[in-house]
């Protein structure tokens, strides 16, 4: 099947790595909204075009990974390009979610494609856990946990703040937190006691350290529900320990069955990745042979990974699933 | 949705718990082989027949579960129920699921009822993540342990030792090679290293304990691979502290990302169960949920897990799906 891949940034370039681990797909083209000259593929012989040209390449592409971000590139850009193409994104503004389904299935249905919205791990593959964990166990308790990782969005919201160079903010599960849902305990846990936050800060040079640290710890919404701690480090130090993107975290399910719910159950569900881009473009291009299946089979509008069998997601057959991994 | 079952063992007995846990479930009619009214069922106003009876009871049921073994009982009763009802089973032969499969699915193809055979947790949940696993980390590895937990299997097998009067085994992972699987070095371990064997043994009065200790260390197949630790306790404690039907293990995938494969990940699929027939039940209902809607849906045939989109399990709708879980 033939990928194509719209954003060539830390996910597309995920996404390009990932089709060559996948040998019944291949890389067909890039598409951009920058100048296609300044990108250098890592795959040799692999096209650039101008975003303009998209609907040159309708018949050379089966499904458009599109890599834009979610607070503004992907309301716009899913929908758009769900009129060309079989597309999926990895949008994860969870609020937002219905509001993006419905304009992606409108603009598939009318255009006789199919998409894949909000896949990757949270939502993605979290998501899917939770469903199956509260349909299994329907008396119990979800907890889901973040980390350990970078956040983004945390990460950006320090570099905004006065007297800072640069800076990098990794969530953390409360191991203590994690414990007690482990043991089946059901805790009822405040924001505080789910995660810290723990944040490595290059300072401006002759910066007012204390102010920076306090105004990190009072933003609110980022860190004032949050124990926070501070490290100020140089640019070489953030450069050297913490230029990965690792990213990770828990889905649990606790329930109780029996006639006097006398028996516990946890289900207990970790990711621990090293690279948060290059795993979510590896569920991606799973779930993008689901689609292409389902747009072969004559399926149209927007689906989400809820709606996908796990069967669609393997090159292997039904027959050789069920002989080997049933 | 109406729920029958057929077989009133353990397994059978979680059902008619997990129907309560169901708000759209309910349950109207226990198939049995034994006197009908040998039977006091759990629940107040369910009816009891003969499985001779089945035919009659064509339309009074949605999903019939059937709680035999696999040994003998399941190849035989899935394919002959398939006949009048649409049917779900926990048939965990692994080797055989392919055969089973062909004959169920023939069954009811011409019947025009669904079937969904092997469902429970291994296989079930665990053949799930599997899958889910393989295909989003293509180039990994794989694991499976299984425990701490009763094996019905071992414990029978130590019962038929000459001087034992009764007994109980315990499968256990070894934590070593569970640590190291986590840590991403993709160790190779042979089944000595993957689990050990816990025996709790009812000797007889005067019985050689020596002996009862060579015959089950050194027994085929079950317990020579192994190492295996053999406790000799009292009837009163084997009743007061191994009564429970305890289960569980852990489902692994790591793998590699990146152009130069450089980026490691971990994926940790675990399941702690207090009682393995309540937990395995709670399983099989959800299924029978997909399978009562396939049905409605004009589906036939034979399904796995693996072919159950994840929202099909759910009593909640597409769209509250996607607003709450995704």
């Amino acid at each position: 099947m033939k990928i194509g891949i719209l954003g060539y940034g830390n996910l597309g370039r995920g996404v390009e790595s990932a089709v060559r681990q996948n040998d019944d797909m291949e890389l067909t083209a890039i598409l951009t909204r920058r100048d296609p000259e300044s990108i250098k593929p890592a795959t040799d012989g692999v096209k650039v075009y101008s975003v303009d040209d998209a609907e040159k390449l309708k018949d050379e592409i089966d499904v458009l990974v599109i890599c834009g971000g979610s607070a503004t590139d992907l309301p716009k850009q899913t929908p758009e390009y769900a009129k060309l193409f079989n597309v999926i994104d990895s949008f994860d503004t969870h609020a937002r979610i219905p509001e993006h389904f419905a304009n992606v299935d409108k603009a598939a249905k009318e255009s006789g494609h199919t998409a894949l919205i909000s896949c990757g791990w949270d939502p993605g593959m979290f998501s899917v856990m939770r469903l199956y964990g509260s349909a299994v166990l329907p008396e119990g308790e979800d907890y889901t946990f973040w980390g350990k990782g970078v956040s983004q969005g945390h990460s950006d919201a320090i570099r905004r703040v006065k007297g800072v160079k640069n800076g990098k903010q990794y969530t953390i599960p409360v191991q203590e937190a994690l414990d007690k849902v482990r043991a089946g305990e059901n805790p009822t846990l405040t924001t505080r006691q789910k995660h810290v936050r723990e944040c490595f800060v290059v300072p401006e040079d002759g910066a007012d350290l204390a102010q920076i640290e306090k105004d990190i710890k009072t933003m609110p919404n980022y860190f004032d529900e949050y124990d926070t701690t501070i490290h100020f480090i140089t640019e070489e130090e953030l450069e050297r320990d913490h230029s990965g993107i690792p990213h990770g975290g828990f889905v649990f399910r606790t329930g109780v069955t029996g006639l006097n719910k006398e028996n516990k159950h946890v289900i207990e569900y970790s990711l621990k990745l090293d690279s948060n881009p290059e795993f979510t473009s590896s569920v991606i291009l799973a779930y993008a042979r689901a689609l292409n299946r389902l747009a072969k089979e004559g399926q149209t509008g927007c689906k989400s990974v809820f709606d996908i069998a796990p069967a669609y997601l393997s090159p292997l057959s039904a027959e050789e699933l069920r002989a080997h991994m049933l």
